[in-house]
């Protein structure tokens, strides 16, 4: 039997037909074109989900279920988008609908959960049973696998790890609190610390790369500087560093994980950035020479989200 | 059948006979009377729960198993206490030896732990799934329970939420990191803010309640003087909710449980503590409107150390 995994973004829905252990078979694309009607939006996803079974080679019978990694609040029992932003999607029955081209049952979770539970199944995280996958991008999502299985929580709304309070009425943060995780660990942080630097410090090799021209600043152009020695990026980044591996302490203090993957845009930095993490999460780790999670880079990059998706409906 | 439950603690020791729905049957009490060997710890250990189960009336054939609540680092496994501290105790072989004199499984989890499957069992958080019992005390202890079992994690050092970092950089802590929530929110942080508040604040009704000698001040003091209305304790005593539901915050946001029980020293002062602290989380708790967890008082106070111990035999 197969799986199908939509990816389903903003900009784009990446559709696959993914097996047993969690490889992508075949894929499909096709854009969102968001401020449609849903149902044309959906009729396009079904049209992906065939093509990419056609290339396959499967038919409809030989798929056990769709599942469907989405952004924004979801109705996991009744499939339906409650609210999701970037889509303008609001009470959206998406199982409902996309079950009128493609009648398999129809799971749906968030992005990170799904990322989580995809370096789980065939990723970074593939043979323990309890791993967390930190989406480090615009804000810092997670996916917690325990015993083997996404941990959603009693309401559904476990794992937001991007929340957790790391600076005590500290920076305000979008879901109404103040200090939390993501605030200073997200891609959005290292750019919002690039932009400043842009203009309190034109010298800076951050400044060159962008030309003077703040809105060009993204994390890689941070990363970039700080790899190179400039010492304003590096500043930053090291005092990035610092609040990521808070935030990881924390994590491993709460949920003790065998494996922590860093996903997401910002682990594009690769070993510069996960050596200076792990080292960083050393000095404050509780319990002196004690065996704790190893830190690594999630292993799926864009995939993660069609895999995970999949798996849905194997594992959950 | 029935359960032995045993609560080690560094001035007594408490034992009970407790039935399968969680309820104590008989109990005795030994004095730890730590320093001495470890063997005659464990032989008055084995001598009170004979005297328990001679007063319920019950043989050590109707016992499934013996569970024991230690404070320090338990290895689960072997049934040996690595280090504890307020016991003088490193690496001794405790399952092994209370063998000698009650041959039946012997777990052994550490006290939050303990208390925390005590109020699933039969306090405050039965008849749920995920549930989390803070004890608000000397530090802050947690004992997770999800899907039901309480979780130790990967190398069984979860649930340690005393050291979720709530501040960046802020107090040292004994655990060799800085700003943990149990810097803030334990009984110690209060007694250390009413001893400031001693020297600081002579005219200050906690002042007066302790006669000016700060060695007096307990939690108790500053919470009375608070409830009394006195600005210098009220100020204190807001502190420590506000950042008491930070720590909270963070619990929900990360594990999503349907019921949070404070239980601990802090928590004899009931609605007081609790109103308070209800109110603060509503403030910063992600997603508005959405449903969350319930917080509320441990009810089981003192057995909790003995139920929750004898329900490790049964629940894991």
């Amino acid at each position: 039997m197969y799986y199908i995994g939509i990816d389903l973004g903003g900009t784009n829905i990446a559709v696959g037909v993914v097996d047993e252990d969690g490889k992508i078979i075949a894929k499909a694309e096709t854009p969102t074109l968001v401020k449609r009607d849903y149902r044309e939006i959906v009729k396009d996803m079904a049209m992906a989900a065939q093509k990419a079974m056609d290339e396959a080679g499967v038919k409809v019978s030989d798929i056990k279920s769709i599942g469907i990694g989405s952004p924004g609040t979801i109705d996991r029992k009744n499939g339906i988008i409650v609210y999701a932003n970037n889509l303008f999607w609001r009470n959206v029955p998406l199982r409902e609908e996309l079950q009128k081209y493609l009648n398999v049952p129809v799971y749906i979770d968030n992005d990170a959960n799904v990322a989580g539970l995809a370096e789980h199944v065939s990723g970074a995280c593939r043979g323990v049973d309890n791993s967390i996958t930190l989406t480090l991008g615009t804000g810092v999502g997670a996916g917690v696998v325990i015993n083997g299985k996404l941990y959603i929580g009693t309401f559904g709304a476990a794992a937001e790890l991007g929340h957790l309070i790391i600076e005590a009425d500290g920076l305000p943060c979008t879901c109404g609190s103040n200090g939390c995780f993501e605030q200073y660990a997200s891609a959005t942080a290292l750019i919002r610390e690039g932009k400043k630097a842009v203009a309190e410090n034109p010298d800076s090799l951050i400044a060159k790369l962008v030309e003077g021209d703040p809105e060009k600043v993204s994390a890689k152009v941070v990363i970039d500087a700080a790899k190179e020695g400039d010492p304003t990026a590096k500043a930053i980044f090291d005092k990035y560093i610092h609040y990521l591996a808070i935030g990881i302490v924390s994590i491993i203090n709460a949920f003790d994980p065998a494996i922590i993957a860093l996903g997401g845009g910002v682990s594009k930095a690769g070993s510069f950035l996960l050596d200076a993490v792990v080292g960083e999460v050393k000095k404050y780790v509780y319990g002196e020479g004690r065996e704790f999670a190893k830190i690594c880079l999630a292993e799926l990059g864009n995939d993660a989200g069609i895999i995970g998706a999949a798996m849905l409906g194997k594992v959950n």
